[in-house]
């Protein structure tokens, strides 16, 4: 039995998952009234796996973070925003410890079962004393109700907050996948991207619990971009409590793909509520290069295309500039392609074949698709079989404004 | 006896080379009122050679000009701009070759003595018949004077024209270089960038003027970026008319170094007046990446830091954020990198250093610096003695209005 035959409907509000407690609170490390501190509690017996940034810099907040899960499980995960910790050398070290020992001293464990998160701001000191003040206060306030609070609380740049949930039917068991994410900048694949939090009831073993995270991320997270950069803080934690009747321990069980069909779900969801708040987005476009060699010569082009300025600044402008797409197609680093068979199409317009403008080329409809708030850019390579996507979003005047403006 | 004990001026106008006449008209490609067509023509027994764009895509102009290249000596270049006949297949093909032989008719040359030129919107027809129209009064109006006019002529989204002449002394003789140049979007290096004309009143063999120019673009044309796309039309070419005493033929006598001084100052001067007129640029830097293990790992830091958008938005709004700068160069592919040893200095300002904020860091003095209207940011690797550099602009507001308006 799976649930493979019944659609996943995933929701944009946040269910409750048994053993998960969540409580936010203000600091004032983001020096607004909103709250920019976050704290998760697992209950005993949880398991919780992550990935992280491959950025050679990567902050004080994810070495621990790391460490930490080497060492132990995971009781807390401590997520600040309006600061990453980054770029601080053995200050940074030193501040994150620090914020971990003072909230396992208050939760009464080791201080190997906290998990530090930060993000915002790099190259500035963090202010621990702020965040070790808030901690009675979020200990006491934590609820199972709390992922939307966090969700809003997590968020730098974002204009919205971003949760996912997904509640399926396993046989006689019923079981809740529920994720947050933030992110809006700084986002290219090569491992994840921002932070985002996921959890289920069901009970996991760690190797599992790896598998499915890993599978979820190279379909979500590391398909999408803003702008290229990826960030020093880029982390994606999948926890599972096991306070639910169903127990997988094999990635063989027609369980697990239940599970992971659900988590993949949900990480997608997030992905894609990432890219459409992509700083400055006014639109989402799927890049689906197919035709190629290899997957990897498929995922090439897609990101030159997905990342190329000229072409970003056309989405915007709603302005079918194909020659800009080919252009970008034309760097893309293949040697030997041959330029006369490649495709374009807009949804379902096409727009360049031969390598030139489509004879029946349609500026209007091409236009009327770049109208559409999402859209896919089918870029057809005419030398094999295999394809990747890449989803992207446009160059927009905010784009500059936000991250000209993001420290005043 | 050499130049290198001279220093060499260059000059931001146009001296006359003896042997080279140019003319501009107003053919109506870009619908305004500006010449858009530009002829150059070589005296009989001159010198040409030419790098053209490494994209997939080269443009039908591109094909020809090489095919041509290949087959006899150029005695005309025909340039247009407004459009760029990329993209076009067959059409573009057949539209570069019209053009080309109409020329030829005219001048009463072969065909294969006319190289063609396009800059401009990809992917719409030339209008051959206007360039046609105006043949008999470009070829009427030629003069030695006519560089002025020729770097206008050339221009698209360029807001000023890119002129630069040497004069030198080698010994008894005097010899010139004069260039022009067109680009300011599209601009990154892998081959050239743009449009670049260079002539010199040297007699120069063809072996030793390839070499001079393969040197020259190096140091210039291909270490300049604006946004990373390259151009489907990007060319440079050195002409050496033989119209002067002197001449060389080998790339080991000191005449040749004189040459060569003179022709990578021309470019340079061309490249960083390209790069001050970046789509909307208000400040050049000098990415200055050493202390790498090898050239190539110096260049794909500098690469990296040199396109991120966040770091180019942070230039723009003069903000020293420098753990921009830090991510960017810890997701530019050096698996090795030790973040501990890495430093950043703005001109003489150090604002990192072991991989953090360095000790002394004066935001202040930073943000001096970024004041400045061209500075240089370094980075040192701290794991060998190789270095490399790219020069690079800001990302703006109007890189974006520029970019998302240009069709309309």
């Amino acid at each position: 039995m799976s649930t493979d035959q019944t659609a996943i409907v995933v929701e944009k509000s946040a269910r409750p998952i048994k053993g998960v407690r969540l409580a936010t609170a203000c600091a004032g490390i983001k020096q607004t009234e909103r709250d920019d501190v976050t704290l998760i509690e697992l209950t005993e017996g949880s398991r919780c796996v992550a990935v992280f940034t491959q950025n050679r810099f990567c902050a004080a907040p994810v070495v621990l973070a790391k460490q930490h899960l080497a060492q132990a499980t995971p009781r807390y995960l401590l997520i600040n925003s309006g600061n990453a910790n980054a770029g601080m050398g053995e200050i940074g070290r030193a501040d994150a410890t620090a914020s971990c020992l003072e909230l396992s001293k208050k939760a009464g464990v080791d201080q190997t079962a906290v998990l530090p998160f930060s993000t915002g701001v790099i190259g500035q000191p963090l202010a621990v004393d702020k965040i070790t003040a808030v901690m009675d206060e979020l200990i006491t306030a934590l609820e199972e109700d709390g992922w939307s609070a966090a969700a809003t609380a997590i968020m730098t740049t974002d204009t919205v907050e971003k949760v996912a949930s997904v509640q399926c039917q396993y046989g006689d068991d019923s079981f809740t996948v529920t994720g947050i994410a933030k992110g809006s900048g700084m986002i290219h694949p090569n491992m994840a991207t921002m932070l985002a939090y996921i959890a289920t009831d069901v009970g996991v073993s760690k190797e599992v619990l790896s598998q499915c995270l890993s599978t979820a991320v190279s379909q979500s997270f590391n398909s999408i971009t803003v702008d290229g950069d990826t960030s020093t803080n880029d982390a994606c934690v999948l926890m599972a409590t096991g306070q639910n009747t169903l127990h997988i321990d094999s990635v063989d069980s027609s369980s697990y793909k239940a599970l992971s069909t659900a988590v993949n779900s949900v990480c997608k969801a997030l992905a894609m509520a990432i890219v459409a708040d992509g700083e400055g987005a006014t639109c989402v476009v799927h890049v689906e290069v197919s035709g190629g060699q290899s997957v990897a010569e498929c995922r090439q082009v897609a990101d030159t295309v997905a990342l190329s300025p000229l072409v970003k600044t056309a989405l915007f402008a709603q302005d079918p500039n194909w020659g800009r797409v080919l252009a970008a197609v034309g760097r893309a680093g293949i040697a030997d392609l041959d330029a006369d068979k490649v495709t374009i199409y807009l949804d379902e317009v096409l727009i360049a074949e031969s390598g030139s403008r489509a004879a029946n080329y349609d500026e209007q409809a091409a236009k009327r698709v770049m109208e559409r708030q999402e859209y896919r850019l089918c870029i057809g390579l005419g030398r094999g079989a295999e394809a990747a996507q890449v989803t992207t979003c446009d160059l927009s005047y905010d784009y500059v404004r936000i991250n000209a403006e993001y420290r005043s």
